[in-house]
Protein backbone atom coordinates (compact mmCIF):
# COMPACT_ATOMS: atom_id res chain seq x y z
CA UNK A 1 0.00 0.00 0.00
CA UNK A 2 1.45 3.22 -0.96
CA UNK A 3 1.65 4.61 2.56
CA UNK A 4 4.56 2.84 3.44
CA UNK A 5 5.81 2.51 0.21
CA UNK A 6 9.40 3.62 1.31
CA UNK A 7 9.43 1.12 4.27
CA UNK A 8 8.56 -1.45 1.51
CA UNK A 9 11.78 -0.38 -0.83
CA UNK A 10 14.06 -0.59 2.51
CA UNK A 11 12.35 -3.81 3.41
CA UNK A 12 13.32 -5.17 -0.31
CA UNK A 13 16.91 -4.52 0.57
CA UNK A 14 17.17 -6.30 3.99
CA UNK A 15 15.50 -9.41 2.49
CA UNK A 16 18.63 -10.17 0.69
CA UNK A 17 20.63 -11.09 4.33
CA UNK A 18 20.20 -14.48 5.04
CA UNK A 19 17.29 -16.07 6.85
CA UNK A 20 15.40 -12.24 6.61
CA UNK A 21 11.85 -12.82 5.72
CA UNK A 22 9.65 -10.28 5.19
CA UNK A 23 8.02 -9.30 8.08
CA UNK A 24 11.87 -9.41 9.92
CA UNK A 25 12.77 -7.11 7.07
CA UNK A 26 9.99 -4.82 7.71
CA UNK A 27 10.81 -4.57 11.96
CA UNK A 28 14.36 -3.55 10.66
CA UNK A 29 13.35 -1.18 8.26
CA UNK A 30 10.75 0.60 10.97
CA UNK A 31 13.51 0.61 13.41
CA UNK A 32 15.74 2.26 10.98
CA UNK A 33 13.10 4.80 10.25
CA UNK A 34 11.39 5.54 13.37
CA UNK A 35 14.53 4.98 16.65
CA UNK A 36 17.78 5.66 14.82
CA UNK A 37 19.32 8.67 14.32
CA UNK A 38 19.85 9.95 11.11
CA UNK A 39 23.84 9.86 11.95
CA UNK A 40 23.42 6.03 13.25
CA UNK A 41 22.27 5.56 9.55
CA UNK A 42 24.44 7.62 7.58
CA UNK A 43 27.26 5.71 9.60
CA UNK A 44 25.70 2.42 8.69
CA UNK A 45 25.17 3.29 5.13
CA UNK A 46 28.79 4.27 5.02
CA UNK A 47 30.09 1.20 6.40
CA UNK A 48 28.22 -1.02 4.09
CA UNK A 49 30.21 0.86 0.94
CA UNK A 50 33.12 0.56 2.61
CA UNK A 51 33.55 -2.81 3.85
CA UNK A 52 31.83 -4.20 0.50
CA UNK A 53 34.72 -2.19 -1.28
CA UNK A 54 37.81 -2.90 0.96
CA UNK A 55 37.03 -6.58 0.45
CA UNK A 56 38.93 -9.22 -1.03
CA UNK A 57 40.52 -12.42 -0.74
CA UNK A 58 43.53 -13.27 -0.02
CA UNK A 59 45.71 -14.22 -3.06
CA UNK A 60 47.68 -16.80 -0.67
CA UNK A 61 44.95 -18.58 0.99
CA UNK A 62 41.26 -17.27 -0.36
CA UNK A 63 40.33 -15.82 2.95
CA UNK A 64 38.43 -12.54 3.41
CA UNK A 65 40.60 -9.83 3.98
CA UNK A 66 41.07 -6.20 3.70
CA UNK A 67 44.47 -6.56 2.07
CA UNK A 68 46.53 -8.24 -0.67
CA UNK A 69 48.11 -11.20 1.42
CA UNK A 70 45.62 -12.02 4.32
CA UNK A 71 47.43 -11.03 8.24
CA UNK A 72 47.91 -14.90 8.78
CA UNK A 73 49.50 -15.39 5.80
CA UNK A 74 51.54 -12.41 6.22
CA UNK A 75 52.53 -13.44 9.98
CA UNK A 76 56.06 -14.47 10.48
CA UNK A 77 54.82 -15.92 13.78
CA UNK A 78 52.68 -18.56 11.95
CA UNK A 79 53.85 -22.44 11.89
CA UNK A 80 54.52 -22.34 7.86
CA UNK A 81 54.41 -26.11 6.96
CA UNK A 82 50.87 -26.94 7.76
CA UNK A 83 47.44 -25.83 6.04
CA UNK A 84 44.35 -26.23 7.26
CA UNK A 85 41.98 -26.21 4.57
CA UNK A 86 38.31 -24.96 5.26
CA UNK A 87 35.07 -23.91 3.43
CA UNK A 88 35.04 -20.30 4.37
CA UNK A 89 36.69 -17.65 5.76
CA UNK A 90 34.24 -17.74 8.88
CA UNK A 91 35.65 -21.37 9.64
CA UNK A 92 38.98 -19.80 9.75
CA UNK A 93 37.69 -17.19 12.63
CA UNK A 94 35.64 -20.02 14.64
CA UNK A 95 39.13 -22.15 14.27
CA UNK A 96 41.04 -18.52 15.52
CA UNK A 97 39.06 -18.49 18.37
CA UNK A 98 40.35 -21.62 19.64
CA UNK A 99 44.04 -20.35 19.89
CA UNK A 100 44.76 -24.58 19.26
CA UNK A 101 46.03 -23.98 15.89
CA UNK A 102 48.83 -21.46 14.83
CA UNK A 103 49.89 -23.15 10.89
CA UNK A 104 48.41 -21.86 7.91
CA UNK A 105 44.86 -21.68 6.11
CA UNK A 106 43.23 -22.60 2.98
CA UNK A 107 39.80 -21.31 1.74
CA UNK A 108 37.96 -23.40 -0.32
CA UNK A 109 35.12 -21.04 -0.72
CA UNK A 110 32.45 -23.51 -0.72
CA UNK A 111 32.35 -27.75 -0.71
CA UNK A 112 31.85 -29.61 -3.48
CA UNK A 113 28.19 -29.97 -4.27
CA UNK A 114 26.74 -32.80 -7.02
CA UNK A 115 23.04 -31.73 -6.60
CA UNK A 116 24.03 -27.78 -6.14
CA UNK A 117 26.34 -28.14 -9.36
CA UNK A 118 29.50 -27.70 -7.61
CA UNK A 119 32.53 -29.15 -8.56
CA UNK A 120 36.32 -29.14 -7.61
CA UNK A 121 36.65 -26.40 -10.94
CA UNK A 122 34.29 -23.86 -8.87
CA UNK A 123 36.78 -24.20 -5.62
CA UNK A 124 39.84 -22.61 -4.90
CA UNK A 125 41.71 -26.01 -4.93
CA UNK A 126 44.15 -25.65 -7.92
CA UNK A 127 45.94 -22.88 -5.66
CA UNK A 128 46.45 -25.39 -2.82
CA UNK A 129 48.18 -27.87 -5.09
CA UNK A 130 50.33 -25.32 -6.00
CA UNK A 131 51.73 -24.17 -1.95
CA UNK A 132 51.98 -27.92 -1.26
CA UNK A 133 55.96 -27.47 -1.63
CA UNK A 134 57.36 -27.54 1.79
CA UNK A 135 54.44 -28.08 3.64
CA UNK A 136 54.12 -30.98 6.43
CA UNK A 137 50.87 -31.89 7.14
CA UNK A 138 47.35 -30.27 5.49
CA UNK A 139 44.73 -30.76 7.92
CA UNK A 140 41.03 -30.98 6.28
CA UNK A 141 38.93 -29.08 8.30
CA UNK A 142 35.48 -29.81 6.37
CA UNK A 143 31.97 -30.28 8.28
CA UNK A 144 30.59 -33.57 8.54
CA UNK A 145 27.88 -33.49 6.12
CA UNK A 146 27.54 -35.05 2.84
CA UNK A 147 29.44 -32.24 1.01
CA UNK A 148 31.98 -31.94 3.34
CA UNK A 149 32.80 -35.72 3.67
CA UNK A 150 32.59 -35.30 -0.53
CA UNK A 151 35.24 -32.55 -0.49
CA UNK A 152 37.23 -33.97 1.62
CA UNK A 153 37.81 -37.40 0.23
CA UNK A 154 38.44 -36.05 -3.32
CA UNK A 155 40.68 -33.46 -1.22
CA UNK A 156 42.71 -36.97 0.02
CA UNK A 157 43.11 -38.66 -2.93
CA UNK A 158 44.51 -35.35 -5.17
CA UNK A 159 46.61 -33.94 -2.23
CA UNK A 160 48.19 -37.32 -1.53
CA UNK A 161 51.97 -37.27 -2.27
CA UNK A 162 55.22 -38.64 -0.33
CA UNK A 163 56.05 -36.94 3.01
CA UNK A 164 52.85 -35.23 3.01
CA UNK A 165 50.55 -36.21 6.17
CA UNK A 166 47.09 -35.33 5.41
CA UNK A 167 45.23 -35.92 8.02
CA UNK A 168 41.33 -35.10 9.19
CA UNK A 169 39.78 -32.74 11.96
CA UNK A 170 37.99 -35.09 13.56
CA UNK A 171 36.75 -36.08 17.38
CA UNK A 172 34.05 -34.23 18.68
CA UNK A 173 32.75 -32.62 15.40
CA UNK A 174 28.77 -32.94 15.76
CA UNK A 175 27.26 -34.58 12.71
CA UNK A 176 25.63 -32.10 10.33
CA UNK A 177 26.75 -29.22 12.24
CA UNK A 178 27.92 -26.52 10.48
CA UNK A 179 31.99 -25.50 11.74
CA UNK A 180 30.81 -21.86 12.83
CA UNK A 181 28.32 -22.75 15.38
CA UNK A 182 30.40 -25.19 17.32
CA UNK A 183 31.65 -24.26 20.63
CA UNK A 184 35.17 -23.58 21.27
CA UNK A 185 35.79 -26.50 23.67
CA UNK A 186 34.13 -28.55 20.93
CA UNK A 187 36.18 -27.50 18.30
CA UNK A 188 39.46 -27.32 20.61
CA UNK A 189 39.39 -31.54 20.81
CA UNK A 190 38.31 -32.00 17.29
CA UNK A 191 41.92 -30.18 16.66
CA UNK A 192 43.89 -32.27 19.03
CA UNK A 193 42.22 -35.79 18.23
CA UNK A 194 43.02 -35.08 14.25
CA UNK A 195 42.91 -38.28 12.45
CA UNK A 196 46.07 -39.25 10.50
CA UNK A 197 45.00 -40.84 7.59
CA UNK A 198 48.19 -41.91 6.01
CA UNK B 1 40.84 -10.74 16.28
CA UNK B 2 42.72 -8.16 13.32
CA UNK B 3 41.81 -10.84 10.83
CA UNK B 4 38.07 -9.70 10.34
CA UNK B 5 38.16 -6.07 11.61
CA UNK B 6 35.99 -4.85 9.01
CA UNK B 7 33.29 -7.68 9.85
CA UNK B 8 33.32 -6.68 13.35
CA UNK B 9 32.63 -2.75 12.09
CA UNK B 10 29.85 -3.50 10.13
CA UNK B 11 28.48 -6.21 12.57
CA UNK B 12 28.35 -3.88 15.17
CA UNK B 13 25.38 -1.76 13.03
CA UNK B 14 24.03 -4.42 12.16
CA UNK B 15 23.71 -5.21 16.22
CA UNK B 16 21.61 -2.02 16.59
CA UNK B 17 18.99 -3.73 15.09
CA UNK B 18 15.74 -5.51 17.06
CA UNK B 19 16.21 -8.87 17.54
CA UNK B 20 19.92 -8.93 16.06
CA UNK B 21 22.55 -10.90 18.20
CA UNK B 22 26.54 -10.61 17.69
CA UNK B 23 26.17 -14.38 15.58
CA UNK B 24 23.44 -13.30 13.27
CA UNK B 25 24.76 -9.41 12.35
CA UNK B 26 28.57 -10.97 11.62
CA UNK B 27 25.96 -13.44 9.47
CA UNK B 28 24.72 -10.81 7.97
CA UNK B 29 28.34 -8.88 7.80
CA UNK B 30 29.67 -11.96 5.87
CA UNK B 31 26.82 -11.95 3.61
CA UNK B 32 27.57 -8.55 2.58
CA UNK B 33 30.79 -9.14 2.08
CA UNK B 34 31.12 -12.37 0.17
CA UNK B 35 27.43 -12.43 -1.48
CA UNK B 36 26.42 -9.15 -2.56
CA UNK B 37 27.28 -7.40 -5.49
CA UNK B 38 28.90 -3.73 -5.00
CA UNK B 39 25.67 -2.72 -6.76
CA UNK B 40 23.43 -4.14 -4.77
CA UNK B 41 25.00 -2.79 -1.29
CA UNK B 42 25.75 0.43 -2.65
CA UNK B 43 21.60 0.61 -3.67
CA UNK B 44 20.96 -0.56 0.14
CA UNK B 45 23.39 2.13 1.92
CA UNK B 46 21.61 4.69 -0.59
CA UNK B 47 17.94 3.47 0.16
CA UNK B 48 18.63 3.06 3.98
CA UNK B 49 19.96 6.67 4.47
CA UNK B 50 17.15 8.18 1.46
CA UNK B 51 14.60 6.27 4.31
CA UNK B 52 16.12 8.24 7.02
CA UNK B 53 15.61 11.49 5.60
CA UNK B 54 12.36 11.46 4.13
CA UNK B 55 10.82 9.98 6.96
CA UNK B 56 8.50 11.91 9.11
CA UNK B 57 5.42 12.01 11.46
CA UNK B 58 1.95 13.14 10.36
CA UNK B 59 1.64 16.30 11.29
CA UNK B 60 -2.46 15.37 11.82
CA UNK B 61 -2.37 11.59 12.84
CA UNK B 62 1.77 11.11 13.65
CA UNK B 63 1.80 8.54 11.68
CA UNK B 64 5.09 8.11 9.32
CA UNK B 65 5.47 8.83 6.34
CA UNK B 66 7.49 10.83 3.71
CA UNK B 67 4.93 14.01 3.25
CA UNK B 68 3.31 16.34 5.20
CA UNK B 69 0.67 15.04 5.73
CA UNK B 70 0.31 11.53 5.54
CA UNK B 71 -1.76 9.79 2.37
CA UNK B 72 -4.72 8.23 4.56
CA UNK B 73 -5.80 11.59 6.28
CA UNK B 74 -5.34 13.91 2.88
CA UNK B 75 -7.17 10.70 1.10
CA UNK B 76 -11.13 12.21 -0.04
CA UNK B 77 -12.46 8.63 0.02
CA UNK B 78 -11.90 8.08 4.17
CA UNK B 79 -14.96 8.18 6.30
CA UNK B 80 -13.52 11.79 8.49
CA UNK B 81 -15.39 10.87 11.31
CA UNK B 82 -13.80 7.80 12.85
CA UNK B 83 -10.68 8.02 14.19
CA UNK B 84 -8.76 4.85 15.20
CA UNK B 85 -6.07 5.11 17.66
CA UNK B 86 -3.10 2.73 17.62
CA UNK B 87 0.23 2.43 19.16
CA UNK B 88 2.23 2.87 15.90
CA UNK B 89 2.86 2.57 12.20
CA UNK B 90 2.74 -0.87 11.88
CA UNK B 91 -0.28 -0.90 13.75
CA UNK B 92 -1.92 1.14 11.09
CA UNK B 93 -0.39 -1.44 8.07
CA UNK B 94 -2.06 -4.02 9.75
CA UNK B 95 -5.11 -3.08 10.05
CA UNK B 96 -5.28 -1.32 6.53
CA UNK B 97 -4.44 -5.08 5.62
CA UNK B 98 -7.81 -5.93 6.29
CA UNK B 99 -9.70 -3.42 3.94
CA UNK B 100 -12.68 -3.43 7.19
CA UNK B 101 -11.72 -0.19 7.87
CA UNK B 102 -11.88 2.88 6.08
CA UNK B 103 -12.04 5.72 8.92
CA UNK B 104 -8.58 8.02 9.91
CA UNK B 105 -6.08 7.12 12.62
CA UNK B 106 -4.37 8.78 15.30
CA UNK B 107 -0.90 7.02 15.74
CA UNK B 108 0.35 7.45 19.78
CA UNK B 109 3.78 6.74 19.54
CA UNK B 110 3.78 4.42 22.06
CA UNK B 111 1.96 2.88 25.44
CA UNK B 112 1.67 4.09 28.89
CA UNK B 113 4.19 2.38 30.73
CA UNK B 114 4.57 3.31 34.64
CA UNK B 115 7.26 0.91 34.68
CA UNK B 116 9.71 2.34 31.96
CA UNK B 117 8.31 5.43 32.65
CA UNK B 118 6.54 6.65 29.82
CA UNK B 119 3.91 8.51 30.78
CA UNK B 120 0.44 10.11 28.84
CA UNK B 121 2.92 13.28 28.40
CA UNK B 122 5.56 11.24 26.15
CA UNK B 123 2.62 10.21 23.69
CA UNK B 124 0.97 11.94 20.79
CA UNK B 125 -2.03 12.42 23.06
CA UNK B 126 -2.82 16.23 23.32
CA UNK B 127 -2.97 16.38 19.99
CA UNK B 128 -5.68 13.72 19.91
CA UNK B 129 -7.99 16.13 22.00
CA UNK B 130 -7.85 18.68 19.58
CA UNK B 131 -9.14 16.96 16.64
CA UNK B 132 -11.91 15.63 18.33
CA UNK B 133 -14.02 18.14 16.70
CA UNK B 134 -17.00 16.42 14.20
CA UNK B 135 -15.58 13.28 15.66
CA UNK B 136 -18.50 10.75 15.83
CA UNK B 137 -16.51 7.84 17.06
CA UNK B 138 -13.33 6.87 18.71
CA UNK B 139 -11.96 2.96 18.44
CA UNK B 140 -9.11 2.55 21.04
CA UNK B 141 -7.49 -0.36 19.56
CA UNK B 142 -4.15 -0.83 21.90
CA UNK B 143 -3.11 -4.37 22.51
CA UNK B 144 -4.92 -6.61 25.06
CA UNK B 145 -1.21 -5.87 27.63
CA UNK B 146 -1.31 -4.46 30.95
CA UNK B 147 0.32 -1.06 29.27
CA UNK B 148 -2.44 -1.63 25.87
CA UNK B 149 -5.39 -2.08 29.11
CA UNK B 150 -3.73 1.40 31.04
CA UNK B 151 -4.02 3.76 27.79
CA UNK B 152 -7.40 2.65 26.63
CA UNK B 153 -8.56 3.17 30.55
CA UNK B 154 -6.65 6.44 30.16
CA UNK B 155 -7.90 8.02 26.81
CA UNK B 156 -11.38 6.59 27.82
CA UNK B 157 -11.44 9.18 31.04
CA UNK B 158 -9.88 12.11 28.85
CA UNK B 159 -11.86 12.19 25.42
CA UNK B 160 -15.53 11.39 27.05
CA UNK B 161 -17.83 13.59 25.57
CA UNK B 162 -21.36 13.92 25.05
CA UNK B 163 -22.18 12.70 21.22
CA UNK B 164 -18.53 11.46 21.01
CA UNK B 165 -18.66 7.11 20.70
CA UNK B 166 -15.95 5.85 22.18
CA UNK B 167 -15.19 1.82 21.53
CA UNK B 168 -12.61 -0.43 21.74
CA UNK B 169 -11.51 -3.19 19.77
CA UNK B 170 -12.64 -6.77 21.00
CA UNK B 171 -13.25 -9.69 19.70
CA UNK B 172 -10.56 -11.99 18.70
CA UNK B 173 -7.38 -9.66 19.50
CA UNK B 174 -5.29 -12.69 21.50
CA UNK B 175 -4.05 -11.67 25.31
CA UNK B 176 -0.23 -10.92 25.15
CA UNK B 177 -0.13 -10.17 21.04
CA UNK B 178 1.33 -7.38 19.12
CA UNK B 179 -1.14 -6.04 17.00
CA UNK B 180 1.00 -5.72 14.30
CA UNK B 181 1.87 -10.39 14.08
CA UNK B 182 -2.25 -10.66 14.58
CA UNK B 183 -3.65 -12.61 11.24
CA UNK B 184 -5.95 -10.58 9.05
CA UNK B 185 -9.23 -12.56 9.90
CA UNK B 186 -8.61 -12.24 13.56
CA UNK B 187 -8.62 -8.70 13.10
CA UNK B 188 -11.27 -8.03 10.86
CA UNK B 189 -13.66 -9.99 13.08
CA UNK B 190 -11.84 -7.60 15.99
CA UNK B 191 -12.98 -4.59 14.22
CA UNK B 192 -16.69 -5.79 13.43
CA UNK B 193 -17.00 -6.98 17.02
CA UNK B 194 -15.72 -3.82 18.65
CA UNK B 195 -17.58 -2.74 22.26
CA UNK B 196 -18.84 -0.03 22.67
CA UNK B 197 -18.44 1.66 26.05
CA UNK B 198 -20.78 4.44 26.31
Amino acid sequence: MSEIKFIDKLSKHFEKLPGVGKKTAERYAYHIAEKMTIDEVEAFAKELVTTKKDVKHCKVCGMLTDQETCPICASSYRTKDQIMVVRDTKDVIAIEKTNQYNGLYHVLGGLISPLDGISPDDLNIDSLEKRLDGIKEVIIATSFTPNGETTALYLEKIIKKDGLVVSRIGYGLPAGGDIEYVDELTLRRAIDARKINN
